[in-house]
């Protein structure tokens, strides 16, 4: 991706932290980290954050989606024997979102996903989180989620995030930082 | 503190909260704790609290200060030898916050304490806080905050919050939630 392409969507990204209220810094809105999965493919797979805070005890970010940009499916594995993986909370703040986890597939789920995609989504249970509805996700379950029609913004409250630890269902997928 | 003051503050609070497009739920509306610390003079001492999550491992919460409120001096001491104390991180979200921290005495600082709370204040390095802005408090180091004259909302990251175990300057305190 190319760093053109990234300040791009930054901006794009600071706009919709400016509908929904949210103040940033100069320096913050520069830092938003624009997550393309290694897909190539961002308007579908990816999504933006805005990292606040990430110590060794907990982490506080807000997830920033375009419309119908989803955040493919994962599991936030055991770090070690005192650390049984990330444990997170998320917050809808604005839009829509459409949350699965592991647990019954939901009949008829509000996500739409490009065909290419499906067979890398395993869990099909559907949470839809509207602002101020928020859930919790346990350690080292999978899941997966979408924005809806309108894109969202989603606080996301958690343990220590370590990204590179996240496993993917998708092989094809790598989750690093796209800043060139 | 009666039933019917704590209802007519969390109501206030929600006004609050509604201007700065934080959503909540109904429930959680109802759930707003309103601490006042025991002095019985929740407009000068005290603030509202909307917790969205507080399990063993982090918490998050909003701070909703009416104007001029202040949270008085106090320190998160260490648990057990796992747990060095709370730690947390303030992000301002609406209006200016006045928070006093260990270090260098601050000349002239902004905030306006009535005289008789000012005894039970020890520490005054300050640090402004306006939207947007964030800080974070090491464990176990004394603190004390003030809203400014519009009032302001706080969003705090943080550890694992035990209030009970809070250690505050001012003797007469006891940090219980006001719910009758």
């Amino acid at each position: 991706m190319k760093s053109t392409d990234v300040a791009k969507l930054q901006r794009r990204a600071v706009e919709v932290l400016k509908k929904a209220n949210v103040s940033a810094t100069p320096k913050e809105c520069e830092s938003i980290e624009v997550a393309d999965s290694g897909l190539n493919d961002v308007e579908n797979v990816g999504l933006e954050l805005l990292v606040y805070e990430n110590n060794d005890r907990y982490c506080a970010k807000e997830l920033i989606m375009f419309p119908r940009q989803m955040c493919p499916e994962h599991r936030h594995p055991p770090l070690s024997k005192a650390n049984v993986g990330k444990q997170e909370t998320f917050r809808c703040r604005l839009g829509e979102v459409y949350l699965y986890v592991e647990g019954n597939p939901t009949p008829s789920p509000k996500a739409q996903v490009p065909e290419k995609y499906r067979q890398h989504l395993t869990v099909w249970h559907e949470i839809v989180l509207r602002p101020g509805d928020q859930y919790t996700i346990k350690p080292n379950t999978l899941h997966w989620f979408q924005a809806g029609d309108q894109g969202a913004i989603v606080s996301e409250f958690s343990s220590t995030s370590v990204d590179e630890a996240d496993v993917f269902t998708d092989p094809n997928i790598r989750r690093v930082p796209v800043i060139e």
